[in-house]
């Protein structure tokens, strides 16, 4: 018998080898398939790059056009699925809602393995998850999805009520593909767990939802809109970031567990940011306070490299297409289950149940 | 930098410590915090071993009854829980149904860290979402929960429509138990990884449904009772399992993967199965077929060990108390809850992140 090995947290044990993504905290590198993560924000949509995690590689003119229709023929909810998110008490959050709403997509032809037709049609529906319960909440007729507009755009007609702006579906579309995927977090390892066991498609997104649910994972960007709206404007900025440091506090959306240089995301978000900070004086003052923010952590804390996150920046992205905090999570979900379904693909193609040890502390009875 | 480890299926890897349970394959042991879980299983009763789970020791008579309260005031669902359960297609699984029953238990109170209060409201209310579904799918008006009768009996009163034997109560009653706690499986690691980002208990217990959902992991008895079936009568036993053996064929409900030797839970049930048997000509061919299939397996595989395994009297308890197989898998997940959640608590009390490393296998851009 092998000997055990005891890594609780398993911060340094490889479970799986994936093709899927390579996250370099170290050199700030983002890589999906063969590709930088940052460049596919920059050029490429949504669908482009679901396809490309999804199938292997970026599709031709045909094959785009194919995964957009099918996601398109996937977009509306069962009548089942609506009636009983109509149950869910007002007070109960999205991300449970969300969790809620995909374990209610079971079907009985859903058996093992999972096949990329489930996860188109998962894919098609979460959005109308979130924008059908949002609307619900706000007492508004819930919008069925517009087959006129593709992903992204749809997700924000949903929300928002109207055809989006442009450079607003273009904003979102950049930061959804930068969080379709990000190697093995414990959301993406919870579904692979699940997936090992042969369990199906929607065992697994609905564990993956509930772990990104926990904050140590979803993140908090509230805090970082909460700072720029008490910011408030340019010329506060610099007084009000350099009253934080002095009292030894910490700035927000500014620095990352993993990427000890530059969050590649961030970088990503910034380009796409700048074309609509024109546009919107919201993100105007974020990226007037993020220019700050650097310049001050460089006078405070030389020593700590700490750069911009993708927090910064999403939250500034959500904040100028006008979706609220409470949207922020549910939408990470929206976008990542294309990586966590691509993740449960892989595991599905050469499984092993994945069953860990423990070591039992407690005394032996006589 | 630590040098990584690569541990695919983690079978090696001790992810946590854990007063809860040892279990020892090589030595055909189970112990649930200092006790014996045979002894447990044979002498004490479902609420009893779940306080011991839950609090670290076997309840007082006072304790004891506290916790019967509050699991009997425990029971009934909410009624927005029950009206969107209606909503479910008929030919959705019972796994399904469960899994979507607990994420709809969903309470905007649950936040970090979980609580006994939460754990005891969901053990309560499992057994009562089964039968509920079991009633409309029967067609049939969803008894409420008994508060006369203990959690074993109630589960049992509410799937058959009355006062259930208390020789049945107490078969069933040893399997629960038995089934509460079973160390670090796919399912509890589940948990327990979505527990590690703060996540509420109920995205914990959610994501372990659907681990548990998995072939691989929740077994699959109904081929034990269609073996004991298709022998029909005691004089067949030898005849038809020898032929069985003669063309290689394994016989279903002997051996198992982690107990090299006896498996300590089939040791128990089988106690409490032959107090039973007098009663019930099935359980009474069951145990026959046990007898022959152990003394062939002796002649035909003497170097191989095989005992009977925990899913040989599983099947045979709950077809005698009258469960069909399609309850088998969510009876199995009634118990486990208690373990779940046990866990979920030994994990809040002690947290960290659980979050592994992915080896990249694909091509670095240029």
């Amino acid at each position: 018998m092998a000997e055990n090995i005891i890594a609780i947290g398993l911060d340094n044990v490889v479970v799986a080898e994936t093709d899927l993504s390579l996250v370099d905290g170290q050199n700030g590198l983002l890589v999906y398939r063969n590709h930088w993560a940052r460049d596919l924000a920059i050029h490429h949509t949504f669908e482009e790059v679901a396809h490309l995690l999804w199938y292997g590689e970026l599709p031709t003119e045909q094959q785009l056009n194919a995964l957009k229709e099918k996601l398109k023929a996937n977009r509306t909810l069962p009548a089942h699925v609506k009636a009983a998110l109509d149950q869910i008490p007002a007070d109960v959050d999205m991300m449970s809602v969300l969790r809620t709403g995909v374990s209610l997509l079971a079907e009985p032809t859903h058996a093992w393995p999972p096949t990329l037709e489930q996860v188109i049609s998962l894919t098609a529906k979460m959005p109308t998850i979130v924008a059908y319960r949002q609307a619900c909440l706000q007492g508004t007729e819930p919008l069925e999805p517009n087959s006129a507009l593709d992903h992204t755009a749809n997700y924000l007609y949903m929300l928002k009520g109207e055809i989006p702006h442009p450079a607003h579906v273009r904003a979102l579309d950049a930061y959804l593909i930068l969080t379709q995927e990000h190697g093995m977090n414990a959301s993406t390892f919870a579904a692979r767990v699940v997936a090992s066991t042969r369990s199906d498609l929607i065992s697994s997104i609905t564990a993956a939802i509930g772990a990104l649910k926990g904050p140590l994972h979803g993140g908090a960007p509230s805090e970082v809109t909460e700072m720029i709206e008490q910011i408030g404007t340019k010329e506060n900025a610099e007084p009000w970031l350099r009253a934080k440091l002095e009292k030894g506090e910490r700035l927000m959306g500014f620095g990352h567990r993993v990427y000890k240089t530059i969050d590649p995301r961030a970088t990503a978000l910034r380009v796409v940011a700048s074309e609509l900070s024109a546009d919107d004086p919201w993100f105007d003052l974020a990226t007037h306070v993020e220019q700050v923010g650097l310049k001050l952590l460089a006078e405070y804390k030389p020593n700590r490299k700490l750069n911009t996150n993708v927090e910064f920046f999403a939250a500034a992205v959500m904040r100028a297409v006008g979706l609220d905090d409470a949207i922020f999570t549910p939408t990470f979900a929206v976008s990542r289950v294309v990586g966590w379904s691509a993740h449960v693909l892989e595991q599905a193609a050469n499984n092993r149940i994945i069953r860990p040890q423990s070591n039992y502390t407690g005394v032996m009875p006589e």
